[in-house]
């Protein structure tokens, strides 16, 4: 175990019917107006948007807004936001939706207190930040975990760049998780959102560190468990139960608390090498990790067979045979499980040729060397982007 | 899963060398005098006090000091305290010990914040309390993660009550956990503090409830590493790695976090019948609960199969056999597990009598009805501390 600090501030209010709450803790803090922030016609359709404005409402807390936030949401959205808030400041900043709004949430609320360009912030400046204005979240799609952590993760086009920032400034002051309202997400984003929660569990797992036994195993139980709610989900969107574990494990993959003791953050290779091609090829996030978490392991087991062994037995009950033969053997039903939900495991599935190899691997170099397990250099990308197609 | 709210705002330091950092926390939050609380001598001998008080010392920090607090803390040195604190004020509070010296500081915390006797907190006058002094904590003894809730347990030997408060204020502020300060802890308080950890664990696990199958299986990953961990312990007292894994399990066993989505905190009943031994034959904490716990499964199984059949499978890997007989394997296995590393699992192997008895389930029943995957009666714990012996 190595050292380290944690804390996980973000008061969680989480269950069936929370949501007015965001009211009374606003009030509570004295907030008179709060600038809400949304994506698409889902808070609609969900009803989550209409809780949350009656309640402000009712408590006389008004709520400029600032909807059309999309997936992998970008930096000029996030301008237009601090723009909005310098011209005219509000109390709080409150993010109705998934990761995406929360993250544009994170990143208005720490530019608004900020004098230069935000995307300064995100190319280093970030340990300057003094302060940022509070958050007050109500969830409705689980996967990132921004609802209760300190990182926020914007792209932008211009300079072809999908990064993160991360300040304790940012953790929300609250977040409210309804899992009932995720009850209308569509398949295919409870799938995505559901090998997301995986994958920043696995991240942990696979970075090689063998003095962190206890934290392996709760990892391996929260893969498991990902494993049993992902399909029962999609025969059953509605079923609360497999709502809120699914929505909870999101939360608990990624607050910081399974990377307590070892010696990283994380590999976070595949999200890296995931992340150019949802910046090139707007690929759900999801999607991108299904893909780049096999090609990358595919890639790594034979030098590295210990963390993928471990995996398969924790995971999957596989002890017998050599570490190698464990670890792929862990690969391949990791593989049988995305498919077997209609995950893609290839690019070729993502519609990508051939031709398109060589912008990823120039779009992901640019952020080389990264990975844990291995710090990856050009070539290693290169065969791994190869694996994936 | 059902509704809950939970955050762990305490900032945990945690590692090998992070003592001195005590002074870095209070010094940035402006603290001029802090009172210095403990225990007795082990506090010297694992050289905890001294690394506190040299970083106070070039810091500039003033430390009165209160000594001599002991295990199952009483109101008297409660009281002590709080006049101390009265009389001449502090800024801080700062426990340098296991969970006895956290809960007294607490006790103070509130209790000089308040202006009545500080039992009347005790007595239910909690909700009243508006404030406490700030308490920034050195951990040299892991088990009731007092470091990382909201919880004080404190007795009363005139009143022959061991009680507990819980407040928001009372979450440390900061808490450092350096595990090499664990090294020369007696292989007694190990072994206790592991069967404590363990318990605050199954008092979840055994609360009956079905929905919350994701927190079930990380609790049982906790079970079954502080059962790995605790013989490693017992074999090398200053193996580093398993001091950390067994003091970051404590923390984590106890912060809340294994109770989100449960219907209660958990069952505690094993803790409030281990409470009269410890309060009127001095029985440790963790032995109280070793033999409580067993003696309260085996009453209870047969009516109630499902939670320890499961438990069984979870910990135990027994999946044959009706639920009961797998109920009844796990709970026998958890007897051996116990012996094995020399625990007690019977009153009379802590020396009681048969005519202790009655005596027990007098102070016990003054608490009634309590416990959750049955709501005990006096009938049930005469039974119980009956199978006890």
């Amino acid at each position: 175990m190595k050292n380290f600090t944690w804390w996980s501030p973000t008061i969680v209010i989480f269950g069936k019917g929370t949501i007015p709450q965001i009211a009374d803790q606003l009030e509570a803090v004295g907030a008179k107006t709060a600038l809400l922030l949304y994506g698409g016609q889902a808070v609609f359709k969900s009803g989550a948007y209409s809780q949350v404005t009656e309640a402000l409402t009712k408590k006389g807390i008004a709520f400029p807004e600032l909807g059309g936030i999309r997936p992998n949401p970008r930096v000029d959205k996030v301008r237009e936001g601090i723009a909005r808030v310098k011209a005219s400041p509000v109390d709080a900043i409150v993010p109705i939706g998934g990761g995406s709004v929360f993250d544009t949430a994170k990143a208005i609320a720490a530019g608004a207190c900020y004098d230069g360009d935000v995307w300064e912030l995100f190319e280093g400046k970030i340990d300057g930040l003094k302060t940022a204005l509070p958050i007050f979240g109500v969830l409705t799609a689980s996967a990132t975990a921004s609802e209760v952590n300190t990182v926020g993760v914007i792209s932008n086009p211009e300079k072809q760049a999908k990064t993160s920032i991360s300040s304790p400034f940012l953790f929300p002051r609250v977040s409210i998780i309804d899992p009932a309202v995720q009850f209308s997400l569509p398949e295919e984003q409870t799938v995505n959102g559901g090998i997301d929660i995986m994958a920043h569990t696995m991240e942990r797992l696979f970075d090689g560190y063998e003095d962190a036994e206890l934290m392996d195993e709760l990892g391996y139980a929260l893969v498991r468990n990902m494993m049993r709610l992902i399909p029962d989900l999609i025969e059953q969107p509605d079923n609360y139960n497999a709502r809120a574990e699914y929505a909870w494990a999101a939360s608990m993959a990624h607050n910081g608390s399974l990377a307590c003791g070892r010696p990283t953050r994380g590999d976070f290779a595949s999200h890296k090498l995931g992340h150019s091609l949802s910046l090139l090829f707007d690929v759900p996030h999801g999607a991108s990790l299904a893909v780049m978490m096999l090609a990358w392991a595919r890639y790594l087991y034979r030098s590295h067979p210990l963390p993928f062994a471990r995996f398969a037995d924790g995971v999957f009950d596989v002890f017998e045979g050599t570490e190698e033969e464990q670890a792929l053997e862990g690969i391949e039903l990791l593989e049988d499980f995305f498919r077997s939900v209609g995950a893609p495991v290839t690019l070729r599935e993502l519609d990508l040729t051939e031709a398109d190899l060589p912008h990823l691997v120039e779009n992901a170099s640019t952020f080389l060397p990264f990975g844990v397990l291995k710090a990856l250099d050009r070539a290693d990308i290169e065969e791994i982007y190869n694996l994936a197609y």
